[in-house]
């Protein structure tokens, strides 16, 4: 299998890429390191990629940014940040990458714990999160040739202490039980799941 | 109380006024009917808004359109319509409105049942409803003085029949348990809730 990972060189998208290897041929993709270039905030960048990248089984997402701020500082311009970049640019490598994929392949995209258990200056993320996991409900649903597509929702993982602080009282996950739900989203059965990590 | 309604000339929105005007001021809001003229889909249109009404206690919003169709037609520009409308432009209404909102005042957006219960042709709106949803929750927890925030989830209504068809096995909901949501959440205590009415 022919497995593209965006956001391979994150703290959870290096073990993804380690586990996936093992026994696929793996494509790393990012804005600044990886096998290619990728900016998944950019349509055109999207495009360019897929083209270039012939035909592939699997897109795992482990990236976006968003926007951290007290909501009375937010502005539309602001809160665009996580709509253009960990929403749309999720929901673009989807619905171009719905052309190239080989028929009973599989995108996997990243939401988060934030849509239902939110921290103070976290409403962007907590917005995007909450799209991102409706986006897949709603696509599975309507993506044709047997293709699937889920969102793994990770808390904060053990290997990130500089969140902690700012995720009071949440138990930080094993690394390994989110490695193992991209891998459960990839080479499993289900489609339209959200695959908690909390 | 003072209580704004953005678009209460709809199915939902007429009834909701129709409660609330019993014991409130009501000011309706609308792009091409209401009071006053609005059109959430751009920002300075909600900062005009808001400026010429002056004080106010609620915002209830049941606007808002998306794009309908199969995943497979849908491209960036098509999915943006639902992201600049129904999701930004009540969005919008809050991260202006809090400026002007009065104390212990609060805002009432609009989801639906697409971000868990998925249809052919609707990944936009269940993208943007969870959205909505998530909204809520991350901004409950970061308004300050006292202002509260939910959003009404609702189910096709009794009221829409043209609907019917592209809900298929969606039981209609009843117009009253959807006045009593929207009443629930600008009279009633709670904040951060995702009321939903299926």
């Amino acid at each position: 299998m022919k497995i593209v990972i965006v956001g391979a060189s994150g703290t959870i998208g290096k073990k993804v890429a380690e586990a996936l290897r093992e026994k696929h041929e793996v494509v790393t993709a990012g804005r600044s390191s990886g096998d290619v270039r990728l900016d998944i905030s950019s349509v055109a960048s999207i495009e360019s990629f897929y083209k270039e990248l012939g035909k592939f089984d699997a897109v795992v997402s482990i990236a976006g940014e968003a926007h951290m701020a007290p909501i009375k500082d937010i502005k539309d311009v602001d809160f665009r940040k996580g709509i253009d970049n960990k929403l749309m640019g999720q929901v673009n490598l989807v619905l171009v990458g719905q052309h190239y994929i080989n028929p009973t392949g599989s995108f996997t995209l990243t939401s988060g714990t934030l849509s239902g258990d939110p921290i103070k200056m976290g409403v962007n993320l907590s917005t995007v999160n909450g799209a991102i996991n409706s986006f897949v409900i709603g696509a599975a649903v309507d993506l044709e040739n047997g293709i699937r597509i889920n969102a793994v929702s990770p808390g904060v993982v053990e290997d990130s202490p500089e969140y902690f602080d700012a995720f009071p009282g949440h138990i930080p996950v094993a690394m390994d039980k989110v490695v193992a739900a991209y891998v459960k989203s990839v080479l499993g059965a289900g489609t339209g799941q959200v695959i908690a990590v909390h």
